[in-house]
């Protein structure tokens, strides 16, 4: 029975490019969707009046009295404390050390907000109206740009003592591996984000002498495209990322032991070439126990995800 | 302040070759501590009956009359369900798949029984009483005949969604390693247990013609010996060991992100060689905001973990 509420929320999901900001319901129905480029090259101050002004336009839009709304909240991109709503230091964002952020947006729209990390928000979403509706306990892996990762434990997002918990694309995959972003060598990242997948596949042609001369590949479609080709070299670049990402996983499934692990971002389209060997790694690398209960899907909600898990959030603490 | 009590428990950790049972006050206090060799070689029915009657004989020995002893909490070897009571199959011992080993005891003993795996209830004793005493969140690392873990979240261990939770010692770090026991290649407890390291060892001292034409090392009392008389191939292996569980360990920080890591067991007493090298890995490989407020610690409990952790078990089921 599908409860019928007038409780909203704003809900926002804040990305370094792109903002989805929503309005939706207790039930996750979302009544209004607004997508817009993020405003953040002139800085913060600028930024957050980007936000306040994109959270008045899209109520505006929805043509919901203003009393209707009852909070806002947000996936942000990067590490910050969610108890308080501050924004640490995001590596993509200048100028936003240690910024009250949700202290400054309850000024601005009087109305209570709250504010997650947007992997975070993403396994959130999937928890409540996606691939994980219905489990309890769930890690999603956001494989996109970055590699991140929320876990969710009894309905909950897990923070860990600083705010660091669910890093899985800074775990280490391979001991002596190649270089990653973060200054480790050989994390999942540095293999398994789009960029890294990219490098690897331009290295493996140019090594076999494999692009026939082409230009280096500059985006994922064109490396679906090699595969639909037939192109065993690019192939085999894609099958090891899901065997690198099995490890990972295993390893995930052995010290977590959650019901299921979300898929999610851009990489997924690389579909079965990808997920098949990553999950015969997990079945080969993981205890049988761990495995037989744990479900390895692709995000339900795709770009929802991150704005249906801030919606969810802000609803959780005006319930509380 | 500490609360005078009269309310006691039987708290007993079994393991595969000896048992401990103890009677302990709502305190942690050990009022009456008993040790035995497990009388496990004749099968289930036989080892059910050895706990009973050394659960009477410890009884006894306490001078307590029995209906102070409110309960009994037991740690025992190998996956089993906690909430139930109920083991599966313990690699160690024969004929024990699926046997509920809680209600077989509550009826024997007439009194509310838990059980909890070794590792948890080692990792809720030091939690509790060792060198977690005041953390919310901790991970316990068993380093002895097998490498184990157990999770202490918000000061409730962490079971997972099939009770395997905090497997580190399966998690892989070495993809292409060596053959661990489990059936998978490269689990940190193929090189970190202690016959993982002895192998480990007595291989390198045959590779370099290290230990002049001597027996194979049988014990790590011996390979502590050898590093006391400066062997520098023993060393570096125990120091690569280290590098190893730092590895795993800088795993659990980015995944977890616990307040502290306890790391107990016989291999331990390697000391300093050992966990120097184990906390350099860990700060070169985890974000610096996990390793900032990640403390990681000895065992300050030594063999009393397990039984106080058992012990704390069934003293929180009867407080609820």
């Amino acid at each position: 029975m599908t409860k019928i509420t007038n409780n909203y929320v704003l809900a926002a999901d804040i990305g370094g490019t792109n903002t989805r900001m929503a309005v939706v319901n207790e039930n996750g129905d979302i009544h209004t969707l607004l997508k817009k480029s993020t405003y953040c090259k002139e800085g913060r101050d600028e930024m957050i009046s980007f936000i306040v002004s994109f959270a008045g336009e899209t109520i505006e839009k929805s043509e919901l009295p203003i009393e209707e709304i009852c909070g806002m909240g947000i996936g942000f991109p990067g590490p910050l404390n969610a108890e308080t709503g501050t924004i640490f230091n995001p590596p993509n964002l200048q100028g936003w050390d240690s910024v009250p952020l949700r202290d400054i947006l309850e000024k601005e729209l009087k109305m209570p907000v709250a504010i997650e990390n947007d992997a975070n928000a993403a396994a959130l979403g999937e928890w409540w109206k996606g691939a994980g509706s219905g489990t309890g306990t769930l890690f999603c892996i956001t494989l996109g740009t970055g590699v991140g990762g929320g876990i969710i434990l009894d309905g909950k997002v897990w923070h860990g003592a600083s705010s660091i918990a669910g890093e899985i694309g800074h775990t280490t995959v391979i001991r002596d591996g190649i270089q990653c972003t973060c200054g480790n060598i050989g994390c999942l990242e540095a293999y398994a984000c789009s960029g890294g997948i990219l490098k690897r596949v331009n290295n493996a042609l140019l090594d076999e002498g494999g692009n026939g001369g082409l230009e280096p590949l500059a985006n994922l479609k064109q490396v679906d495209q090699m595969i639909m080709q037939g192109n065993e070299i690019v192939l085999n670049v894609i099958r090891e990322t899901g065997v690198i990402l099995g490890i990972a996983i295993a390893n995930i499934a052995n010290l977590i032991n959650p019901e299921m692990i979300v898929l999610f971002g851009g990489v997924t389209n690389l579909g079965a070439h990808l997920v098949e060997p990553l999950k015969e790694e997990v079945k080969r690398r993981a205890f049988k126990k761990a495995t037989e209960s744990l479900r390895i899907e692709l995000s339900q909600l795709g770009d929802n995800s991150g704005t249906l898990g801030a919606a969810k959030n802000i609803l959780s603490k005006l319930q509380n």
